[in-house]
C-alpha cells in the first residue's frame, strides 16, 4: 500500500508527501512515483494527529444520559447501576463509536481504561486506530475479588499481548482508593516483567487527597512512591491536586501525567491542575478528554483550547500555556508518552490527518498552530491516515452509519431497560 | 418563497415544518403542499439558532495573528496599530467572512461594534444574517472628536436606520475610558429619541473598576446609573467585575449584559462573571464570541460549553449552569435581548438551523439539548434558515471559497505591509 499527497501544506509551504506501507517514506517539493491512493492537497495542510491520553471509550453511550448533577449521586445513581449492565457487545458499540469520532476528530491514539476489555480491542482493531488499551482492575480491597482480577488480567495478557501492532495491551488499576497495596505491588511487578504500562487515576478530586493522608499518612503520590509503585511505565490520570513536593517524585521517576481539563471543570473537582508546576520540573504530560460521559465529546480541539484558557484564566496570564505548547501536548509529547514515534517527518510511523486550509474558520490562516488550538473543530480535519491506512477521506468514514446506528441502539437498550 | 421540511425532529417527535415567506406558518405531522423548496428531515433535528450578543465581527482579519499575550502590549503592539490602517472594504471582507462563519456553525443574529460601519452594513447585507450593527463610538474626553463622532452617528443614522428589514442601526459607546459623559448623555438622549439599543462595554477588568472608583467615586454601574445612562436599551458586554449593587441596578432597568467566557479566559481578566448572582436578581443575560481575536471563532458552541464549564468549576458545583439555561442565553434569551420574535413555533420568523442527528457526536441522542451544549461543534450543522431563506444547505454556502480568499487577501494586504 501506498499513498501519495501532492502540494499540501507542510508548515509553511506546500510539499508532496509519500507514504509506503506504514512509514512516512518521502517529503519533498516533487515527488514522481507511481502510488495505489493518490490526494490532491492543493487545499489541505498536514498537521500531526491528536493522541488522547485518557478516556474510557465506550462511554459514548452515556453521552447526554446524565449530566450537570453532582459527583457523588452521578455515580451512584447514573453511572455505576448502569455499568454494572453492560455487555461486551455493547462496550464495542460503543467503543466503536468512539473511533469513529476520534478519527473524525483527527485522532488516531487513544488511551483506553475500561470493562470488557475484548469489546474495545475488537473495535479498536476493526477501526483502524491506535490504542493502549488496559481493563480495569478494581479489588475494592477485598483479597478474593483481588485474586479475579489478577487471573483476569493475566488471562487477557497471555491472550492479546503482542497480538497486533496497532494495540498496546496495558494495566488499567482504577485508583488507590479502589485497588489495595497489594494488587498495586503485584501490579508493578507484573508490568516490569513484562514491559507493561500502567494506567491510573490520580488525585481528581480533594476528597481522594485526603482521604490518603488520613488512611496513610501520606499525600496519594507519596504513597505510590514509598511503596515503589511509580516508574515511567505509569500514566496517572488527572492529578488536579498535586503539591510541589509530588510533582518532584513524578518528575524523579519520569512518569506521566494526563491532564483532563473539560471533565475537571463539567464535574468542578474545584482545583487547577497545576501546569507551571509540572512544567517547572519537567513532569512528561500529555492531554486526554476523559469519557464523553464527562465532556461530552472527545474532541481534542475542544480540549487543547480548554486547556489553554483554564490555564490563563487561573493564572491571571494571558502568556501561560500558548497555542505552541498546548499543541504539543496534544501531538509529540503524547506520542512520547505512549512510545509512538510518529509526526510529519521522513521515517515516522504514517499518523497523521490532513486539515481543510479553505474552512472559514480556519482563514486569514496567520497561524496554523493558533488556529488548530483556538479556532478549528473537528469538521475542519478532512482526511486521517493511521499506520499507512486512510481511515477518513473528505470527512467520510466506511461503515459510519451502520456505526452509529447500532451503538445509538445499544446505548438505549442498557439505559431505557 | 416557501420551503417545506419533512419529517425532522422537533423536540422528541417528528414533525414537518412549512415556512411561508419569512414566518413560520405550520408545525404539524403531515404537511401536504407545494413548496418552493423542499428539504428531506430524515436525519435532521430544527433547534433555534444562535444569537451572538456580542462581537466585533471583521476582526477575522486578525485571527491567529497575535495570541498568548499581555492585554496591553497585545492592544498597543498589535491591535491598535493595525485597526487604524483598516478601510472600509477590509472590514466589508472581514465581516463577510465572518457572517459566512456564524452561518457555518448556525448563528443567524449577531450584535457587531466596530470601525467603518458601511463595510459591516454591506455584508450583512449580502449574506442574509441578522445584526444588530453599531458603528464605535469614541472620542477620548476630547470636545472636537465628541463632536465628529456625534456627527457621524447622525449621518449613519439618516443613512441606514431603518433601511433593511434584517439589519438594526445601534450605537457603539465602546466604553466609559474611552466616551466622555457628555457623549455619553447625548447617545442616551438620541437613543431614547430613536428607538435604538446602545451597546458599550462594561467592566470587563478590574483596573477599569478601580479607575472609574479613582475618577468618580463611584463603580462603573453606579457612575452610568447617575448619569442616567441606564435603560432596557442598553446592552453591556461583559460585566465581569459587577457586585451586587450593580447587579440589582442592572436588573432596575432591565439592561442587558453579554457575557462572553472565552475571550474573558484567554485575555484573563482575572474575575469570573458572576452568573448566579445576576440570575438571583433576574438581570437579562445573553451570551456573546467576542472578536476573533481574542477567542478565536464565532462558535456558539464553544462559548456555551466554556460557559457552562467556567461557572461550574469556579463555583465548584457541578449543578451551575446546566444545559437547558446555558442553550436558552444563547438562544431564546438572546432573541428576547435584541427584540428578536424567533424560535420554533407557529407565527415566529424562521431563524432556524438543522442539525445532523446522525453525526457521531450527536449519538446516541439521549438528550439534544445536552449534545448541543456539551459535544456539538460547528460541523454538526446541517441547514440554516434565516428569515425565511436557506442560506446554507448540506453545509454549503454560496459563494464560500470567493468569500475566504478574498477576506484572506484582505488580511495579509493589511497585516503584513
Amino acid at each position: 500500500m501506498s499513498i501519495l499527497i501532492k502540494n499540501c501544506l507542510v508548515g509553511n509551504s506546500r510539499k508532496d508527501i509519500y507514504v509506503e506501507g506504514k512509514t512516512i517514506s518521502e517529503i519533498s517539493s516533487q515527488i514522481s512515483v507511481e502510488a495505489d491512493q493518490k490526494i490532491d492537497g492543493k487545499r489541505l495542510a498536514a498537521l500531526p494527529s491528536f493522541a488522547n491520553a485518557h478516556t474510557h471509550s465506550a462511554m459514548t453511550l452515556f453521552r447526554g444520559y446524565a449530566d450537570d448533577m453532582q459527583l457523588m449521586p452521578w455515580l451512584e445513581q447514573k453511572i455505576w447501576p448502569n455499568e454494572a449492565r453492560l455487555t461486551e457487545e455493547m462496550v464495542y458499540q460503543g467503543s466503536r463509536l468512539a473511533c469513529l469520532e476520534m478519527i473524525k476528530s483527527g485522532t488516531t491514539f487513544f488511551n483506553d481504561m475500561y470493562w470488557h476489555f475484548k469489546g474495545t480491542f475488537k473495535a479498536v482493531k476493526e477501526m483502524g486506530i491506535r490504542s493502549s488499551v488496559n481493563g480495569v482492575f478494581i479489588d475494592l480491597f477485598d483479597p478474593k475479588k483481588a485474586e479475579e482480577q489478577k487471573k483476569e488480567s493475566k488471562a487477557l495478557f497471555d491472550e492479546f499481548h503482542n497480538s497486533h501492532e496497532r494495540i498496546q495491551f496495558s494495566l488499567g488499576p482504577h485508583a488507590i482508593y479502589t485497588v489495595s497495596e497489594e494488587s498495586l505491588l503485584w501490579i508493578k511487578e507484573f508490568s516490569e516483567k513484562n514491559d507493561l504500562q500502567v494506567h491510573i487515576h490520580v488525585s481528581e478530586t480533594e476528597q481522594e487527597v485526603k482521604d490518603c493522608v488520613k488512611k496513610n499518612g501520606l499525600r496519594p503520590v507519596e504513597y505510590l512512591d514509598k511503596i515503589g509503585f511509580l516508574s515511567e511505565r505509569v500514566v496517572a490520570a488527572h492529578c488536579v491536586w498535586l503539591n510541589e513536593k509530588e510533582a518532584k517524585i513524578m518528575a524523579k521517576h519520569d512518569a506521566v501525567i494526563a491532564h483532563n481539563p473539560i471533565a475537571n471543570m463539567k464535574l468542578a473537582v474545584g482545583g487547577v491542575f497545576p501546569y507551571s508546576l509540572y512544567k517547572k520540573h519537567g513532569v512528561r504530560m500529555a492531554l486526554g478528554t476523559d469519557g464523553t460521559a464527562s465532556n461530552n465529546n472527545l474532541s481534542m480541539f475542544d480540549t487543547m483550547k480548554t486547556a489553554a484558557l483554564l490555564q490563563k484564566f487561573h493564572q491571571n496570564d494571558p502568556t501561560v500555556l500558548p497555542a505552541s505548547e498546548c499543541f504539543d501536548l496534544a501531538t509529540r509529547s503524547g506520542y512520547a508518552c505512549f512510545g509512538l514515534d510518529a509526526g510529519i517527518t521522513e521515517g515516522k510511523v504514517a499518523d497523521f490527518m490532513l486539515v481543510n486550509t479553505s474552512d472559514p474558520v480556519l482563514s486569514p490562516s496567520h497561524n496554523m498552530v493558533s488556529d488548530m488550538v483556538y479556532a478549528a473543530h473537528a469538521g475542519c480535519v478532512d482526511t486521517v491516515i493511521c499506520n499507512g491506512s486512510v481511515l477518513m477521506k473528505n470527512r467520510q468514514v466506511s461503515n459510519e452509519a451502520e456505526i452509529v446506528e447500532e451503538a445509538s441502539a445499544a446505548a438505549h437498550e442498557l439505559l431505557s431497560s
